[in-house]
């Protein structure tokens, strides 16, 4: 499975995959998805949505066991990231049928579209459209960088954007969402175990601050009569990291955007945007309103403006702690494996569809901890004890 | 005079001016010149070049005086950073004739091309190929943002590309060049003097700072695993600006360049532009050497690799003594000024000629300090004594 999905949307010069929402890449990895499923003899539905199903048993029987995940990509990102969750299905679904399991429930396994949000800027937009977490207006809206709506990129992959919407009926048929992701962090390298189960999605978000100084000639403006961004700017940026450690918690500067951005001009104004996110809530204010405090300060002693926008947040997840259990429990009796419990700072349609189903989630470990980027990995080894956790879970869930 | 060229290439929403050289602003501003010229029965020509002529008194006479400046401006400049010096040269000319000023040597004013750069990325293209400093072949290979080619844009405007080059006859009729400009910087305004007289251009260059890390997700990579490259960025930042204070010199870092350049992503290479300044050279390498030690130090804390690249240089520009003690001597005995001299940090056509010929600058007082902005200013008062001053000049130098 794995050699035919690998030459898709690789870019020869990064090595790096852009597998973006409906773009030739990403019908391609769709149409491998389907070719999956019929040559499993599974139901093939495509949802309201443009989200990818393949059924064992019948889905109108309810209480129904999913897994899954997504097949697109960030610019340039890693082979495992997502395509994992939905290989590890498949191969978990040939895994049962080869210990001659018998299920008591509907297996389905799903591909999300657009997790990424690498096109339209908006992430999870499949779960999000079934969850009714986002409107139709809303997706209406969304555009890429060319100005190509998502009305007009589903229509040209054959997907009909006035369909879209919440689906409730569709939910309400799942009894247990399960989404196998590579981990995106060396936690699991760490404690020397292959398979994790997800406590949590951390609280995260994402704030703009605007440094607004003066522009001016940078050959002949003496020092005392600058009032430059950029240095509240870097000490804002140092400030960060500073923070960040103290709460045990992660902030990165990693966007900017600066006018007139020129090499003898003292810039106008700088654009910078933090990303937070923590453990608990607490964690996450104590950073970013020490950040603030810390800017606030630096803009002050250099005659800046400070401006803070909160641009996005995400409150914490917790994934649904009977099915957590449940996994647990399955994995602890049934297998050798030790499994901990960790927490993410990633985003994922598991999280979002918790808000309206029981969801869970397992870790294959990363040994590079590098994700969104092709060093992102896992070995063979601990992607086929991911299999077979995954595997387990599913019997155990669906043979109840 | 002033009322005429102020509203050409003023932008409505900034009210800083978009003289680019060659576009239509640029061709008002020059049919302005030629108009001020006959106006006034001056020789008009237009040189090899492009640069705009204006004689009184035969040319092929030999040790001319000239003065003038030039018309294009940066993105957003103000309205005196080379204006000021043109407008000044004809007000100079109508005072020396209502003066009925006796000059024995021809004078001419002159309005040199593409002073800026701010189209093509070179400054002084007028003048360096006049002086020999820029070849044709160099000169025909700049293109502008939109990929015009300079002998495309010098053709659409009507000035035969094909012609330019080295002009040393014109040179070597030239006895000596005085270029008056609004001050960049705020000299005049601590020492409440209206007008200065230049002593050098203090040596500059610009230094590309490649910071290279990792890219990473910024959501779940723990602190102690990135390689984050925006840190080593940050701290460099700072250094620059102690290590100026300590020279007395100036360093900036105004135009930045991040890869992936997302909120979530831990960037892999953050690409910094230092631009510094001194009064001499010593100062200049002992700021510049200061910060790419203390990047390297940072870098290395970070892992993160840097590469340094001097991507432009010019080395200290002293005006022609003889000159300078003259317009001292000029402007202390017929007037009641006090001329201080003094050094600036900018590039002028002044400086690419006095590699040829004995040139000199006065400088007119700037309140605000502020240039290559809307906010840069000259008071009236402090206009009218530079164009007294230049008119003394000009009899002092032609009446010998």
């Amino acid at each position: 499975m794995w050699r035919q999905l690998e030459p898709i949307g690789r870019h020869p010069g990064s090595g790096g995959y852009r597998r973006f929402a409906w773009t030739g890449a990403d019908a391609e990895c769709r149409a491998w998805f389907e070719e999956q499923a019929r040559a499993r003899g599974l139901a093939y539905e495509v949802d309201r949505n443009g989200n990818q199903w393949a059924w064992l048993g019948d889905p109108a029987a309810g209480d129904a066991v999913v897994t899954g995940s997504h097949l697109d990509s960030v610019p340039d990102g890693g082979a495992f990231d997502g395509p994992l969750g939905v290989v590890s299905s498949f191969a978990a679904l040939d895994e049962l049928r080869s210990r001659n399991a018998q299920l008591s429930k509907p297996l389905a396994i799903v591909n999300f579209g657009d997790e990424e949000g690498a096109r339209f800027g908006l992430a999870c937009v499949g779960s999000r459209l079934t969850a009714g977490e986002l409107t139709v207006e809303q997706a209406h809206r969304l555009r890429d960088a060319d100005g190509v709506s998502l009305p007009e990129a589903m229509d040209a992959a054959g997907v009909d954007p006035d369909a879209i919407g919440a689906d409730p009926e569709r939910l309400a048929r799942i009894g247990a969402f399960v989404e196998l992701h590579v981990e995106q962090g060396r936690a699991l390298d760490l404690s020397g175990d292959r398979v994790g189960i997800a406590s949590a999605i951390w609280p995260h978000g994402r704030w703009r601050f605007d440094f607004r100084g003066e522009a001016n000639h940078a050959g002949t403006t003496r020092l005392v009569d600058r009032r430059d961004p950029m240095l509240s700017y870097a000490e804002t940026v140092l400030a960060a990291r500073r923070e960040a450690q103290l709460a045990g918690a992660v902030a990165t500067f990693g966007k900017i955007s600066v006018e007139p951005n020129g090499v003898n001009a003292i810039p106008s104004l700088v654009r910078g945007w933090l990303d937070s996110r923590a453990a608990d809530q607490a964690s996450l204010d104590a950073v970013v309103s020490g950040v603030e405090r810390a800017a606030r300060d630096y803009a002050g002693a250099h005659g800046v403006e400070l401006d803070v926008v909160r641009e996005s947040f995400t409150p914490v997840v917790e994934f649904d702690h009977a099915l957590r259990d449940e996994l647990a429990r399955i994995l602890g009796t049934d297998t050798d494996l030790k499994v901990p419990v960790l927490g993410t700072g990633a985003g994922h349609d598991a999280g979002i569809l918790s808000g309206t189903i029981p969801t869970a989630m397992l870790f294959v470990r990363n040994p590079t901890g590098v994700s969104h980027s092709p060093a992102e990995y896992a070995a063979e080894d601990d992607c086929v004890a991911g299999v077979l956790a995954l595997a387990d879970v599913l019997e155990g869930l669906a043979g109840r």
